[in-house]
């Protein structure tokens, strides 16, 4: 369903053609990184640590080279020796320790083999003499006078030379007077929420594929977010010019943040280059979970206060968020999720803590999920003391185009009230809630991101055409891609081959994260398309013997003082004796990302004797701008609202008191499945974004910030229990609802 | 050496720098066609037509589609029924015959297997109901009254709906009067030449790899001299619009004309396509010989007048070139060897045959060398009739700028009489021949082409840049293509990395023949480049808020207003900050491909007990306009010079009666060796060419054309025979000497 108050209609944008990847990927002939294997290809396997943490005595692979089929190995003392503050230390330290072990899983040693049994073999022979160090495991822990620090490399972002500590970030920032917003308030509620780390839980694991040659420059075949990333921080990690790699996209199984950074790469590189073979190195579900970035723990104190007349004078809030081993995802991002409303006094403290687990990673919409936990959470409480509808409630204090940020940056032209009312006229919304259930509804803000992104398109001999961009497919940007450019040259879709190119042969483009991919990669082909129009129109003129001002393009045809018309593929038959190919290459830093609110409402039905939740109905609305295909968009809600229903419900890692994950393995991480889940019914709303042709905002984010204190608000009106813990699974519900408190 | 009027020096144009996939290949890191196996990959192997004429009645492949391992089997009955008229009919038809096997080996059916071996057990079962027909083998079976007709879907090219003919096709063309000539003549000599067809004898067999989708589209990893040409032939054998494929080019291993047609992509792409498996076809160096185009044989009358003031008055010459099984490559060009003096009087027939023998295909300078071994050699014994020097009866004949080429255009700025020139004033010329030597001279021509190419240039965050074609890199043009960008752009070139990309990557390119690639293909680079200086110029204004009016580009830095610096890293450091990546494309139809002569002599002692011909010593000049990378014009100098020599002396397709190639393999069809060869001494004589940036003329066709008149004219003079018919092999030679005739 789609709410659009967008005044323009369009022939192809918005249409939901089948995606051109979509039989390679269905019939499973897409080619992901793990399934590319090179003639005389290596395979690898990773020593890691037990420890969460120790000092690395010795290492010796003396025994280990030995083996039969080992090819190399290799480990911290092959790597570059970046200084500490290089902005990719902590990355470059994460895939190959120094001389101290930061987590129960941290790299030590790598070897490659001739097969994996050999390379895992080997990589079982390295003997490494561990020192413990003690373990700093929470962010209780962490922030303890006295404790033991977790990473002597680590240094607060604003003060460079300060002494080591457990602090990663720590940022401060807030408007109007606190104290006088409490005092004019009727209603005060202060809370304390904790969230364990969760992971994205991206179905295909890390894997690579890095070939290097004499001349020491490297290939790399690579499942990332962005390869132009993984081309920069892998240089950064060998010290290496960006020129000596070329990173060749494979297809991605979802990233969901998780990818935007890497693990592997640098010690394939390093493989290849002392066994002089490709190697491909594929983690294993247990490392993924075990060592790669999860979204961090929290810990987050608020206190929100309203007048009784439902205006919310102030909001003050400490937000810890674990960044795990090394500086990992900034803090900052979570705090913004307090720029859905008007907010006159604010107070925000976002600290970032540095403890001995698996390092953090970003994960869709980083941070804010828990920080609309609690906040959305305070709010449903307000409107529950207050007697009045949730929605009116936030309707009434809700930003509107003009107001301020958390940042104190003003809001462009957003839907949030548009979206609010999507779901306040939804048929959900205006149906009872079921027997025995409660329902609850909260908000979710993202600000998304523009940044840099280039973009080809090249006009074939027959009047086809190719969209090249930089950016990986995660969610189906190449249909976004081509049905901006259908729409832009009036061809038909399925006339537009969408690719996604190499580090050599696209210009440079930023990560597909922030949801920025449709808008500002989008943009970019758009901006080709125009250059390429106005060539066409050169070749019309030129064909025809016109004046070019003369020529218009209308619906994929160049059209001659109003009459003759020259299509695109008669065009192009003539390209040869017109001047040559014709392509056009754009590329820009995307300015005017336009946030993107979404409102979810559930209704849930909560089992008293086991604690178990279910699902009865799921609802999420949220503004898309304009939909460029509409399926993808609705796909992205869904997915993000089943991500955020598993962080709420079950997900979370478990140590134990060594710092050992103790659920590494789809068994025991318990994300939803299928059955667990009702349908998620997503409407679109348009409210579109002025600074992009389109109309287009990013849509991947936002839809995972609501369902927490959704499901937690609801969960509060079904049992009378306000959760403040997550998960809300079956035993820590069931304690809560019996203990009369929050498990 | 270099001998040079250019006067212009560069900082990087004419430097030789290691190319950049130099390591690569001496290290065997390269990946041609056939080094690539994909993950559930078949093998193929193709059934040979044992007829070199029939008509195929039947086709049973059921036995074979029994075989273990086998999962397609396709005939021409899969293929696209194009119209004879289509201009890729003759093309599809060679690669799957249709109805009728047109030459021993032509392919009747295909067949891939899960092993190697299993396809080949498969091809030889699959049974074919063959009824032989009579076969044409010769251009004077061919031409002969009442002959067989050899293909009945060949009509002569100037009547498209005559009767079938053998004629492939017949061009007559010249100026002034033939008769007035041979009137004003003092001395007219007339001869007979023949040839045998030969072979290109590129390294690396045909190969590619295809792996089909069920979306219909083909993905073709295939090594070619122009990947957008295997895409637009191999769609139109299988009647696809070309958005349907992708071709990915292999390193290639050799082409010099006979890569720029196809012989395996639609086959290996139906294989896959009723497979569901990614197919990889191979050829036998066998199948090589037999079955892809050698240069035609030729037959060809000549007769020239010339006063004895040395003022050549006439030429009258009717040329026969086979054309093999179809139309292949045209006989016209051959023709255009004489453009390299003025003759006032000219009268030229060409005419293509067809046979029952492969269809020929382009070699170097394509039907040049015939031309002027019969050209070349009547004005050797012109010079020896007047007593003069033969490079100054040639210098008295050289055209110069503004003279008729042999088609009536004038030439443009041109460097024979330089070259000439050159050889007149080399070290070898002004040696004494050996005792019981001989030395002869001769001169060779090739117009070189245009066409169209398309270039991207990429700067990367780092100020490295990447320079993205669609260029096939056969001699060295990567690091031609780096040479312009470097001397463009300031930029050292081992900063700047280039690549050939697959056919979605970049824009439309023309093959890399007829000599083009540096030359437009650099032009394409050029004109990005300089597209990219000024957005350079720009970023370079913004950041320093100067008027962009005000910035020049001096040797790789914005200069503002002749004071502040910035060089490439510092302003793509600020990329981001001032407009996002920096990236130029640039395509066009490159007009302006400057002709290049060469000039050859040669010592040569011939054994006149075994025949055999010893080159003592060998120097080659040739105009390049001007050399880009020195070493890779010695290169291709040499290159021709060797294959010319090959072909003077010892190459040849010797066929039964039956029409089957009695010596398909490299032990009994002889190519040069090293140790059959003197080093080949290269003068680049640099002429610029004044419609490229940097001077370029195309090089790597013209030294081919003057080897076989240079050593027929050297025999001539060691052993007082002139040789008309090649090769000029040991018992040819011993017969003609001792039977005074040739042999």
């Amino acid at each position: 369903m789609t709410v659009t108050e967008n005044p323009r209609t369009y022939k192809y944008v918005g249409t939901r053609p089948v995606r051109h990847d979509g039989l390679d990927k269905v019939t499973g002939k897409a080619r992901f990184a793990a399934d590319l294997d090179m003639t005389g290809q290596l395979r690898a396997a990773l020593v890691r640590s037990p420890h969460a943490h120790a000092r690395i005595v010795s290492i010796d692979a003396s025994k280990a080279e030995a083996m039969p089929g080992v090819k190399a190995v290799v480990t911290g003392a092959d790597f570059a020796d970046l200084d500490p503050t290089h902005p990719e230390f902590d990355m470059a330290v994460n895939l190959m320790a120094r001389g101290e072990a930061l987590y129960n899983g941290h790299v030590v040693a790598a070897v490659a083999a001739v097969t994996a049994a050999q390379a895992a073999a080997a990589a079982a022979a390295v003997e490494v003499d561990y020192e413990p160090l003690p373990a700093v495991l929470t962010i209780d822990e962490a922030i303890a006078k006295g404790a033991p620090i977790a990473n002597t490399t680590n240094r607060t972002l604003f003060s460079g030379d300060a002494e080591p500590s457990n602090l990663a970030s720590v940022n401060e920032f807030g408007r109007g007077d606190i104290e006088a917003g409490f005092e004019a308030a009727d209603i005060i509620i202060e809370r304390e929420f904790r969230t364990a780390a969760v992971h994205q839980g991206y179905i295909e694991p890390h894997a690579c594929v890095a070939d290097c040659g004499q001349d020491g420059k490297a290939v790399i075949w690579a499942s990332s977010q962005g390869h132009f990333a993984v081309r920069s921080k892998t240089a950064a990690a060998l010290g290496w010019s960006t020129d000596r790699i070329k990173v060749i996209p494979a297809e991605i199984g979802g990233g969901f943040g998780g990818k935007t950074t890497i693990y592997l790469e640098p010690v394939a590189v390093l493989l290849s280059q002392k066994a002089a073979r490709p190697v491909k190195l594929v983690m294993s579900r247990e490392e993924v979970l075990r060592a790669t970035g999860p979204a961090p723990a929290t810990k987050i104190t608020a206190k929100i206060g309203a007048t009784n007349d439902g205006e919310i004078t102030t909001l003050q809030s400490t937000m810890y968020f674990d960044n795990g081993s090394t500086k990992g995802f900034s803090a900052l991002t979570g705090a913004m999720s307090v720029a859905s409303y008007k907010l006159p006094n604010l107070e925000l403290h976002a600290i970032g803590t540095v403890t001995n687990t698996a390092r953090s990673a970003a994960y869709r919409a980083p941070s804010a999920p828990q920080a609309a936990f609690a906040v959305e959470t305070l709010i449903d409480e307000l409107a529950q003391r207050l007697g009045v509808d949730p929605i009116d409630l936030r309707l009434q204090n809700a930003v509107v185009e003009g107001d301020a940020t958390a940042m104190g940056m003003p809001h462009p032209k957003i839907g949030f009230v548009e979206t609010l009312e999507a779901i306040k006229n939804s048929d959900h919304y205006n149906s009872p809630v079921p027997e025995g259930a409660g329902r609850g509804v909260a908000t979710g803000f993202w600000f998304n991101i523009g940044e840099q992104s280039s973009a080809t398109v090249n006009l074939n001999e027959d009047g086809t055409a190719t969209v090249v961009t930089g950016s990986p497919d995660i969610g189906g940007s190449r249909a976004s891609m081509a049905l901006m450019a259908a729409e832009e040259l009036g061809l038909a879709v399925d006339r537009i081959t969408p690719i996604v190119a190499d580090t050599e042969s696209v210009g440079f483009t930023d990560i597909t994260e922030g949801s920025r991919a449709t808008f500002a990669t989008g943009m970019a082909v758009v901006n080709a398309c125009r250059e390429l129009i106005e060539e066409l129109k050169q070749r019309a003129a030129t064909i025809k013997s016109a004046d070019v001002e003369r020529v218009e393009w209308v619906d994929g045809a160049a059209v001659i003082e109003g009459e003759d018309r020259l299509t695109i593929p008669e065009i192009t038959a003539m390209a040869k004796n017109t001047g040559g190919p014709l392509t056009a290459t754009a590329s820009l830093n995307a300015a005017g990302a336009g946030p993107s609110f979404a409102v979810h409402v559930a209704d849930v039905a909560v089992d008293e004797e086991t604690g178990e939740t279910t699902i009865l109905r799921y609802t999420a609305a949220q503004d898309a701008g304009t939909a460029i295909h509409p399926s993808y968009v609705e796909g992205q809600i869904q997915g993000g609202s089943v991500q955020g229903i598993g962080w709420a419900l079950n997900e979370e890692y478990i140590y134990d008191s060594n710092g050992v994950m103790e659920n590494a393995g789809f068994l025991d991480y318990r994300m939803p499945v299928a059955s667990d889940l009702p349908m998620i019914d997503a409407i679109i709303v348009e409210v579109p974004n002025p600074s992009h042709p389109y109309g287009v905002r990013g849509v991947g984010e936002t839809g995972i910030v609501p369902p927490i204190p959704t499901l937690a608000n609801a969960i509060a009106a079904a049992t009378g229990v306000r959760m403040t813990s997550l998960p809300m699974s079956p035993p820590r519900l069931l304690a809560a609802i019996t203990g009369g408190a929050d498990g």
